[in-house]
């Protein structure tokens, strides 16, 4: 592609630097900013330029957030001894927006991935351990995808905490509700079938 | 979408203005600048910044450019009798990328859209009549996209051309080069029938 003007390929070139956005895609979004009064712009560059440099994290858990502790740590309704584990921000509003879940979450900021140069020291697993050894904490629910990377991530966690009282699990994998049985893939409908769940107890749930 | 941090929701809102991205899509590029350096968001906002401040168009053909007058314009090379008349920047590269073009363009910013509200005042058509009245213009062709916005421009523009003894044309509309006939659509295969050209002719595009 070639630029008739050489702000206008800088622009391109940074915004088409964000995942999945290809030059063109950035050339259409940067010729849209260019109708619009200045004033957009302005506020989505001073928005992206102030959380990349005042964000925080919260001290307990690493989820984003404005405060030191964020509000669902924050929170006395919330169940102390009840720990997810997170990879991201993303996971933690998908859980709160089912209204399900009334423990405190772990935010770890990825999974282990050799491929990607990622290790345990890269995400939070030493803070998540040494909250662990304090006591508080029961149960460990892994919420990582079911993927390479997320099951070596609960692997390399659950050997840590060997010697601790606390009990782990892992969110239910299965049939989608609403689903159809023939749709399913193998895995996920092989899973469901061994790890079927007693009668009584799938009515608790609704 | 609930937030954890006011923050994130704001950069998150800023990114959503953009044309064809959603806040599931923001929120992942926003969370993409967190991991990365600083430094690329501020690269970022500092060149969205400066090009909707700084951008410059040329005065001739209203492109986007640096100078005054743009490269294309300000060349001597350049067929100063044709001008091709173009939707915007992206017409321009497209039809250069071709190298098949040797005269000078007309950016006219849009198509006239009542229903988007864009009138022939928006547009740059007054700035084009008043080069075609200067008397160096001996052809305009008509490179808008064939719908009924860019259709109602061309009459708009040639019905203001009244009296000046200027050609029209309209680039041609036919089954793309390596498209099979099965697959055209009728519009579209039935003006590449009515606006046949000789087969000498078409010898001598190649």
């Amino acid at each position: 592609m070639e630029f008739s003007s050489k702000l206008l390929e800088n622009a391109v070139y940074e915004m088409s630097q964000l995942p999945g956005i290809g030059k063109r895609t950035a050339l259409r979004l940067v010729l849209h900013l260019l109708k619009q009064p200045e004033d957009q712009t302005s506020k989505l560059s001073v928005a992206l330029d102030t959380v990349r440099k005042d964000i925080k994290f919260c001290a307990n858990c690493h989820n984003i957030s404005d405060v030191d502790i964020c509000e669902i740590c924050a929170s006395p309704k919330r169940d102390r001894t009840l720990v997810c584990v997170v990879e991201d921000i993303r996971d933690v509003m998908a859980i709160e927006n089912t209204s399900q879940y009334r423990g405190l979450y772990h935010v770890l900021g990825g999974k282990i991935s050799p491929m990607e140069g990622i290790g345990p020291h890269d995400l939070t697993i030493s803070s998540l351990i040494k909250k662990a050894k304090e006591g508080e904490i029961k149960e460990l629910i892994f919420a990582l995808s079911s993927t390479m990377e997320g099951d070596t991530t609960n692997f390399y966690i659950f050997k840590q905490l060997d010697g601790l009282d606390i009990n782990t699990s892992t969110i239910a994998r299965g049939i989608a509700v609403g689903d159809e049985l023939e749709y399913a893939d193998e895995v996920t409908l092989g899973r469901s079938i061994l790890n079927r769940i007693p009668f009584e107890g799938s009515l608790k749930a609704n």
